[in-house]
């Protein structure tokens, strides 16, 4: 096991490596390319070997600032590195190819090596493609569940725990705004953790980052929403599905998949780790949403709800109608803004009707409404200023301005609006466009920038009328954004022609 | 698409990359880890982004020398760097999740995509994958061979052609060296294309380049071998397969994985771009092999034949011992020796038999011999001397020395023996752990080193008597091979304990 010395190199990439002069290769018998570990006295990470004759000294390794950091070390201090061995635990993940099903300890022990860094990036693909490709038993998805929530750390509150979580999928879905603090304000626990935009223009967590802060620590939020009742932190300052991150990061988001099996133990390992009594699940349908069709969502529901049963979850699927942006506003400012349009009784009715069937759920599982009531539970405290009070707390509390109002959100400063080509009613208005357009427009980086849709399905304009505007605080994306509006085409009219095709070569 | 000036970099590393400065990067907007193509005006290759600070000033991209000469550009020259897209036949191998069946046209975009180094190491496992874990109809298998020798360099010849082809696994099968001159001695055209050792400690052209050059282009073939009538080369020289080097290299191996597929559209796509008419194809069979079982080992012959039929090449498949290592020799000049022992009359009977019942198929397949004669034809050719004229003649053609004699032939220097333990008949011998020793002692890449077999399965041996011989080259490897020799028990003799395993922690 050769011993180097430390020097930081200045390159950036995503993957570690460690740059080791060719002398030094030749020496300890390691290839270029090759896998290895680099290990400190505090810490260890996997690398691949760049060899080099002149930018790194006989003995020395180069390591980038980040790489050097994750170990703790300094320059000239001394690191261990040593071929990685292909961990044992990939042999279970190549049974899957007889159709082997995996056990529970073997699932623990690949959740393990992954977590543990021990895998290359080609072999999480072997495991997620299986996934991908074979699917998993809900024997299996459990297992896969628990093991992922053995390695992230976990919530322990000492009464029940409420939450809510969508699949995601359709822009514009800030109901969680409004939702936790009308859960909240009846008293309920629900500290909601939530995901920065992945694929979308505004993740929960961007979102509420508009109004407040979103990072707190797990000692802070079981001090914190006891008190509240409520919270709206960002889940990936608490570490709680180390492989989840590892896995989308590395796999998932290069690959553009997201396979079914490991889309439920991703969700059901934070709920698990957070220590989720009941849960209200989201599940938007239709196209352009992750379940096209009506029959794909209720396969997903009596799964959800059959995994949350194992593992001691109390569940109620809802599905909605996913087809197009939920409410006018796109993006995390804007998306802010009608959340507190929403609950200051000033947004737009889908919102508030979804916020309210959503909450009123939760509600109903509580036993604080008789079936079928919830919902209008839920609407009395949005319409009676109580959601907002208890908005207002959950954004003192966490570090905001508890006083905020819709107009105090500072928007993109370069607008445009798209204009009707004709007189029409919408037949169409295309999730994947206003993602795309929102993200051209800066989305979810810039928080100001996004897309406020002034017509939605079933509205009728006429010749020239705006449809929607774009925000951006840069004059070069707008335009971006504006081309790309006029590329993908996101509204579609009623006797539009969508596309011409003509015959011949 | 910004233009950069190219600054050699002195980083040397198995996948390309783009060195390019923070600035740069900020100003093209490109992010570090970034898949980009970098494009000169005669070629184009994939990188991955690196960023910088100091390395490498703004407006230049630091490539590796390697790169570099790919792209053919010096110093100072310009390229093209712009963000690659994702290739559109990624979504052809994504439907095989839901059952697809590629078309034949799917199959070669893909495959065209690929050798046009469209994919990511990523995106080929998931094209790898689909066929590991999923498995591929017949005329999938049709279709990517044909694709893949479509993609490759094409031999043409007017008459019919004969081959031999193993599907390996086992160490020391060297009967190529003794069936292409027997064959070639009859008249039949046989101008094989070989491998060298991927997993094993030597390949065919390993063996043969002890012997001379096995280097030959395409044109250089298609002028000797019509009038040798055989030849032994290296098929890598010839990029008959450019898909098979991207995918074994990049993620098979990687992986240690060989999906079925694969493995015989890379075959038989190799035998379509040498146009060969006639095949026999040795499948070594039972533990140890790439055939554990007679029934696996029957059904891929039944597909070889049928994919044959398909593509219009006449097979006969013949399932061979595969149980331990072929002959006595291993190791790429030990096993040049011992084929031309068993052309001169002088070698191990097993090595003698395979090679005349394999040669004897061909013959039969010729024409040259009636059903169940053939083996005896080749015998009497390898018998009388005629096998021997016709290696000397090829060996002169490529470039050695036509008189050598086995004698002649140079073997490591540092030599060691293990005896057996006890008395006792040798009930095993391990392919794996022959192959690993014969590795660590310096095969292939030293072709002096190696392994001979006193004994083999069946045989009696005394307490102390020599089982096996260690060649090296260098005394630090021969022990390496000895410590590993000691850990592998690649024999197991009657009686012996193979391993005791204690009750308790």
């Amino acid at each position: 096991m050769p011993t180097l010395k430390v020097k930081k190199i200045d390159i950036d990439v995503e993957k570690p490596f460690a740059l080791i002069n060719s002398q030094t290769l030749e020496e300890v018998k390691i290839k270029h390319s090759t896998n290895v570990k680099v290990k400190s006295e505090k810490s260890e990470i996997m690398c691949e070997v760049f060899s080099t004759t002149d930018l790194i000294l006989p003995g020395y390794v180069g390591l980038s600032k980040e790489s050097a950091s994750q170990l703790h070390v300094k320059e000239e201090k001394k690191v261990n590195v040593f071929v990685r061995r292909r961990p044992v635990s990939l042999e279970h993940v190549k049974q899957k190819r007889e159709g082997h099903v995996w056990k529970e300890n073997e699932i623990r022990t690949i959740v393990n090596d992954i977590c543990s860094n021990n895998y290359t990036d080609l072999e999480i693909s072997m495991f997620t493609l299986a996934q991908y490709y074979m699917g998993l038993s809900m024997d299996e998805i459990q297992y896969l569940t628990t093991s992922m929530a053995e390695f992230g750390i976990t919530l322990d509150f000492d009464e029940p725990v409420y939450d809510k979580h969508s699949i995601g999928g359709i822009p514009g879905n800030k109901v969680s705004l409004v939702i936790v603090p009308t859960v909240a304000a009846a008293g309920l626990l629900i500290p909601k953790t939530s995901s920065r935009a992945i694929t979308s223009p505004s993740g929960t967590a961007d979102t509420m980052e508009v109004l407040c802060d979103v990072n707190f620590s797990s000692d802070e939020i079981l001090e914190i929403a006891p008190k509240t009742r409520g919270m709206l932190v960002w889940g990936g300052t608490l570490d709680l599905s180390p492989l989840d991150e590892i896995v989308i990061h590395r796999v998932e988001q290069p690959l553009g998949i997201d396979p079914h099996s490991q889309m439920l133990a991703s969700i059901f390992s934070k709920k698990v780790s957070t220590g989720v009594d009941y849960l209200v699940l989201d599940i938007p349908t239709g196209e352009g949403t992750k379940m096209p069709t009506k029959d794909d969502a209720i396969d997903y529901a009596h799964e959800a709800t059959e995994l949350g049963r194992r593992l001691g979850i109390q569940i109620e699927a809802a599905l909605s109608y996913g087809e197009q942006p939920l409410g006018k506003a796109i993006g995390p400012a804007l998306e802010a803004r009608e959340a507190l349009n929403v609950i200051s009784g000033k947004g737009p009715t889908s919102v508030f009707e979804k916020s309210a069937e959503l909450s009123g759920i939760l509600f109903e599982m509580a036993g604080l409404a008789q079936p079928g009531q919830g919902a209008s539970l839920a609407a009395d405290y949005i319409n009676k200023g109580k959601t907002k009070e208890k908005m207002e707390e959950i954004i003192g509390v966490q570090g905001g301005d508890a006083n905020v109002t819709a107009d105090d959100i500072a928007v993109g400063q370069f607008t445009e609006s798209i204009k009707a080509p004709k007189d029409g009613y919408i037949i169409k208005l295309s999730n994947d466009a206003i993602k795309k357009i929102a993200k051209a427009a800066g989305t979810p980086k810039h928080k100001e920038a996004g897309i406020y849709l002034h017509k939605k399905i079933g509205d009728f304009c006429r010749e020239g009328e705006e449809l929607m505007t774009i925000y951006s605080n840069s004059e070069g994306r707008l335009t971006e954004a504006l081309n790309l509006s006029a590329n993908l085409n996101p509204y579609i009219l009623e006797g539009m022609i969508i596309k011409r095709i003509k015959s011949g070569p």
